[in-house]
């Protein structure tokens, strides 16, 4: 077996003085002391495209080893082959018309010399399948048109509910790449069992959480006694959106399913009471084609880049990193600490360009967390005031909903901003976890996310960057990473500690968040005010 | 996304007319038709040890694709490529003083020249990890006699319950290579999420159930205070069994583990009450090295084969293709006629001598199963009424405890048989499946073992043999494969119909059983007739 962290759960994870280690990883060090780490660089390298998966993964392995125990050696440390690139090239860069170009010392097989202006997508790590999948039909040729007219016309309609519209909307733009369409039956059980699905080259690409539409046995029956391969998909007021084809029908067991999602059946799951409980017995699968872009017409649809545009974008930047940060949550200092210090340790590495994916989960979301219209006027003022630098960060909207699955679905939130382009992923403390529905505990181990992130089929080609804890330093009166050897000087404050003090209009420590952040935060639980005479907050509105 | 047999849940497998499909893969098949198949089975040719571990994934299943749809075209199609051998030759051969050596058309990579008498392992599958791990150790240089002395003297002792000790046996004879001991966390996790762990040479073997060791918050404690690195392992006579190394203590979240395991958390599953419910709340993983052979003394131990003698067996006996059929049932007529057709298939695919494992499972298994010893009679009675071929037959006891998880376990089934030699796994309807514990129905889709057997990672290089169900035909007096054309015609006999009969020492239909092996079952359930006045059966006794 490879190794990794033995760590027993007795011994909290150190960082060890005066390293600028994110976190202590003795065995996985191992790996990569002395020469051998230039020798699998230069073998990643050769091929941007790994013939080995299994080689493939040690050296992500020895990479992510190399990020925590010591990156700025890794950096100093000259190439060992004159044919090899140093390390940060084998991201590739866009060389595009940008000074910073010529100043990037990289060659051999990660460089792409693209001519001047022309966009370099291939500069960024390749989509999983190889090709993002785009489901959206395109304007030209009358496509829309006759899908539109078809889809009328179709005699099985099935209609989507809230979190479909958003599964349709991720699977249009190739956030799931290389999934072509709601899962079939053979892609379902791969990623119940497996996480991962073999993707048509042969490869695993992760998938660890089911894309799955559902239907009840009555309309189930109808489509197969005409014997239909083509159904439409409608919206709440019955517009077509989408056509599914060549599909295939099979069983919904809710219970295997959310079992194997969860690791629980417990009731009061949130994702399993909006978009389980209540679903058909029966889930199909095939196809889909999309009649034009997903919009919400909320406000916030300039903030939802697909992974072409995202691409663009990073493209358009020069960067020769991008760096993704998955939040659902307002942004507080201690984030900001860790993505800016995330920058600082790509440009010791040798990066020339690094940028930051602050990439706010858009979709369903459970009735206590900061509806999204909030949150988003919540991280412009973090970037209006500066904690975090606009020139290499982009706000986007990750248009997923949300499991609450924990270490299955930190694989999904990773796996999707692959294919938008990013190679290194931030991962932190109980990631995608809550509290057990039913027990009073963590539904989840806080550890588990990383590691199974660190080790998930598929994601080989992924940096993943796990992050010790912040927290408040009363004595240097900031957020700083959590130092064990003097714990009475840091204050934990909780998702539920954060919420209390906005909604009694309190204000945290100084430098806990930025002011303008904190005001719309105490905005939004004003506007939840009970009105008199009740005692329940008011459902979220939108900001 | 690979294809895959897209079938709706209302079409039932179909035996096409004047076929000898055992299941209809109609999309599979594309994939093999022409030349393209030729190809294939060169380049996996080319090496034993698949150095893409999806090629090999594809190979496998076009082979499959070729097992289904009719593999006696394949053998008859002459080789693309004069270097290539024959589809047989992959597997490589025994060439050990047989006349049958001379006559195989094989060459090239696959072709394992040894010297008469010597033992060529190396024709055999090649075990996970690369490597046959053995545990126990040696008798030579007094290595037992220290390891016993140190277990003695150890401050730490851990008791094993039966079924630890089960699993202690497994992983001392290699069944599941390449592990080293009870599970690390890094395997848990792995095996709970991937069903799969990246052994050390970096490629997926398939592990889907965990083999962990359990104990309790007071020990834990004790020896975490200590710093102890290694325990004793002890009997349910405190004698030492072995000695765990470099240990890792984590905890054991039950609800989780059966989760992803069963796909429920009902109550009622075997094993779950078994060997999880009463289990210590932390694991413990470590080297485990193994006193001396695990031995029962039951009257059974010469059936106990381990991987590197039935290795042995299968060499001695020049076998080019081992099939294995893992059963915990009496053999019946259906059974035997799988097999003998399975034999007659990869005969006519051109193996000269494939040998049958016929593999009970030994370990726990729950109270209404067959109990082993009478089990094993009443396969000692199928070989001697001649049944099948004592010839090409190997019957030999698989250890392992039954954790009746269906689709998750039937891949530990098949992995443990590829350390064993085995090349080729028979799967059944349903396999390692029951009645849900708390539901009336299923707990698992019939439908799913044999689907994700062929997905899963880590079984690539094995080649998977559905079958199509047997039944009592009631026209030919006789087992065979059920025709749906007809199916008036036939009788399907349960398990519980069987055990029903035999209870009553009713005969079954002619043809069903051979009588020998019928009078078996009827002494064991005589062995339990309830005693005057007491209306339950009594507990299982050994024959």
């Amino acid at each position: 077996m490879l190794p990794f962290p033995n760590q027993s759960p007795t011994q909290p994870l150190r960082r060890p003085a005066g390293g600028r280690q994110i976190q202590n990883r003795t065995k996985s060090t191992r790996i990569i002391r002395g020469g051998d780490l230039g020798g699998r660089l230069k073998r990643r390298r050769a091929s941007e495209r790994p013939a080995d998966s299994s080689s493939s993964s040690q050296l992500a392995m020895a990479m992510q080893a190399a990020l925590f125990a010591g990156f700025s050696q890794l950096a100093a440390q000259p190439a060992r082959d004159r044919t090899g690139p140093r390390a940060p090239a084998r991201v590739g860069m866009a060389a595009i018309g940008s000074a910073r170009a010529g100043g990037v010392k990289a060659g051999g097989a990660g460089w792409a010399a693209a001519p001047r202006g022309v966009r370099c997508r291939a500069s960024l790590i390749e989509p999983d399948g190889g090709r993002l999948v785009d489901l959206v039909a395109p304007e030209e040729g009358g496509r829309r048109a006759a899908l539109r007219r078809e889809a009328a016309a179709l005699p099985h309609r099935l209609r989507l509910g809230r979190v479909d519209k958003e599964w349709l909307h991720v699977l249009s733009e190739g956030w799931a790449s290389p999934l072509q369409g709601f899962m079939r039956e053979h892609e379902f059980l791969q990623a119940l069992h497996f996480n991962a699905i073999r993707a048509a080259d042969g490869r695993m690409v992760n998938m660890s959480v089911p894309i799955v539409l559902s239907l009840g046995d009555a309309q189930r029956r109808a489509i197969q006694a005409d014997g239909a391969t083509r159904v439409a998909l409608v919206d709440d007021r019955d517009r077509p959106i989408a056509v599914l084809s060549d599909i295939e029908i099979y069983k919904h067991n809710k219970e295997e399913r959310i079992a194997r999602t969860w690791g629980t059946t417990a009731p009061g799951l949130p994702y399993v009471e909006e978009a389980i409980t209540n679903a058909g017995d029966w889930l199909i699968g095939g196809d889909l084609e999309v009649i034009e872009p997903i919009k919400y017409n909320d406000g916030l649809d300039q903030y939802r880049l697909s992974p072409a545009q995202l691409r663009e974008e990073f493209a358009r930047r020069n960067a020769d990193a991008v760096f993704a940060f998955q939040l659902r949550n307002p942004v507080h200092n201690g984030h900001a600490l860790l993505m800016t210090d995330t920058r600082k340790r790509l440009l010791e590495m040798g990066y020339k360009n690094p940028v930051l994916l602050l990439h706010p989960l858009g979709g369903f979301t459970k009735a206590d967390d900061v509806p999204l219209s909030w949150r988003m006027k919540q991280h412009e003022k973090v970037l209006e005031e500066g904690v975090l630098n606009p020139e290499s960060t982009v706000v986007a909207i990750f248009p997923s909903p949300m499991h609450y699955a924990g270490p299955t679905e930190v694989q999904w939130h990773a796996k999707a901003r692959i294919n938008a382009g990013a190679n290194f992923y931030i991962v932190g403390r109980d990631p995608a976890g809550m509290s057990h529905p039913t027990a009073k505990r963590d539904l989840y181990d806080a550890d588990h996310g990383k590691k199974v992130l660190s080790m998930a089929p598929g994601l080989e080609r992924l940096n993943i960057l796990p992050f010790r804890v912040a927290a408040y330093d009363t004595k240097q009166k900031k957020m700083d990473f959590f130092d064990p050897s003097r714990k009475d000087d840091f204050l934990f404050i909780s998702g539920t500690k954060m919420r209390t003090l906005a909604k009694n209009r309190e204000n945290p420590p100084d430098g806990f968040m930025c002011p303008g952040g904190w005001k719309v935060l105490v905005e939004y639980y004003d506007s939840l005010v009970p009105s008199e005479g009740s005692s329940k907050l008011r459902e979220p509105v939108a900001a």
